[in-house]
């Protein structure tokens, strides 16, 4: 009887397990969203942290989406209300059955069991969607390249780890792109960080530069305070500027650029550190965008995230 | 943050859906729980009934299953947490994204979206296992037939259907059989009703005469009132005795005769459907065990679980 569930639920014989802090990293395909989850989860580590992606929970398979007049971006492609169920038991600490998609043969097999660290971390297409699944979340963030960039990502990685050609690649952006607007995209306001990078416009960086960071940082959350560190002097490698955004929100826009030196970036790597309520020692493996190169822009963005779950947890 | 959510899940803008009356068909492999479920589900139809399968949260798939010391009887070998928390779901009348175990391969596959409809029927070989579990149920059933007759059903089954020789049912019966003492059978002292269909002890039925029935009825719940209609002279086909369960408990016993002819059973299956309280026409096609084969026993028991059903539901 329900009675007697609802009884038993709010008795002590279902102990409620610890509730772990919940980071959202939103974007598009190709975005950078693994790129910046994996700096995290590694300095958290395998014991405290656990990373998973959210765009598994396709309706259809490859195969059944040549039936259907949309994209997997599109919320009808997927079951939408089973993630904001998952997120949701994520949230109170409990384990999730989650479905799997395979990329390689296109096909939905076997699921996994997500138990819950106390960190988690969920990246994809649409983890701020809906206003339930949003609720899930301590922190969300927005990853916001611009559109060349990020066409550029997405044609390298689909056609070295997915076996697609570039112009099967180029197809699927322009079909895509209208549910790119109408889903992916909108979910940029409800973040409480929002990251692009970019290179710097106007500025001839040499090759090899890493891309320059603008961080936003919504009023939404409490930030660490930088006004002590940084000005906004733009010709300084890191500033702190404060400006509206498209929308005309008001909004501080932390800018790191590509070729800031490590010695300007550990200035604000420290800024950020010791404004931990407790103190932890400063993680140094962060910013690694590809094998063996490292990117300061990165490793700020990553630094912040970290002193976000760290600080949500004291 | 889990307050956003807490406060969003308490608000009005996360709607509860109806809460659906959740039957559990509990008992050993091969005991006849897909056909006592499928009379029922058919009677009710579709657009109110789903009947779901809850042995597929296997944790290993038959080839991992050669490397544990366990069957898949064992708890052990399940994910029955997450069991418990569809269970909690679909409870509530929430969807789930259901694992699907391939019998045929032996590999654990595409899961399944259950949406509960107004009567959710829920056979498996554990779901009368933990105490969360059976909080679930607002009727708990446990089908108990004599060990030889499901090892008969449990030959023809898996040889016909699932491609066993007879030697490996057998093998794997014996193989069984300390988990089916330790997990399986222990659950039958949580049922509401438990059921055993077999031949009458020291009565010569001609062949093809189907099996009878003892229904015992524990007075956990309220059954309908059949002792206005029956008495407890066992030379009658159909006969209710007050009696001791093996562990002392009283129960009623209801005893079908396999033999009985029609016009008995019609009498016990009028006096339970007039009891309901929303009137509602008698379901016609119950007791069907084969293909053109019907048995009294099973229908009265099935008729028993609609009553149960529909008793729930006003």
């Amino acid at each position: 009887m329900p009675d007697k569930l609802m009884r038993l639920r709010r008795s002590e014989s279902v102990p409620e397990p610890p509730r772990p802090v919940m980071l959202a990293i939103a974007g598009d395909s190709a975005a950078g969203k693994t790129t910046l989850t994996r700096g995290i989860a590694e300095a958290l580590g395998a014991d405290r942290a656990i990373a998973l992606c959210v765009d598994d929970y396709h309706r259809y398979d490859r195969a059944e989406r040549r039936g259907v007049p949309f994209t997997v971006l599109n919320p009808e492609c997927n079951y939408i209300s089973v993630m904001e169920q998952h997120l949701q038991l994520l949230a109170l600490g409990r384990p999730i059955l989650k479905p799997v998609y395979d990329h390689s043969t296109g096909t939905l097999t076997r699921p996994v069991l997500v138990d819950p660290r106390e960190f988690v971390i969920v990246e994809g297409l649409l983890p701020l969607h809906t206003k339930l699944a949003r609720a899930c979340f301590d922190i969300a963030v927005y990853l916001d390249p611009p559109e060349e960039i990020r066409r550029e990502w997405k044609l390298r990685r689909d056609c070295a780890e997915r076996g697609y050609t570039p112009d099967q690649v180029l197809a699927e952006l322009d079909r895509r792109e209208p549910e790119s607007a109408a889903y992916i995209r909108p979910q940029r306001q409800w973040a409480d960080i929002s990251v692009r990078f970019a290179p710097v416009a106007g500025h001839q960086a040499p090759g090899g530069t890493p891309l320059s960071a603008e961080i936003l940082l919504r009023p939404t959350v409490q930030h660490p305070d930088l006004t002590h560190v940084l000005t906004d002097d733009d010709r300084r490698t890191v500033h702190l500027k404060l400006i509206r955004d498209s929308d005309g929100r008001p909004v501080d826009a932390l800018h790191v650029h590509g070729y800031a030196p490590r010695e300007d970036s550990q200035i604000v790597e420290k800024a950020i550190w010791e404004q931990l309520s407790n103190g932890s020692s400063l993680p140094d493996k962060l910013g690694e965008y590809a094998e063996g190169r490292r990117s300061e822009p990165l490793a700020i963005a990553q630094l912040l995230l970290l002193w976000h779950l760290l600080e949500a947890r004291s």
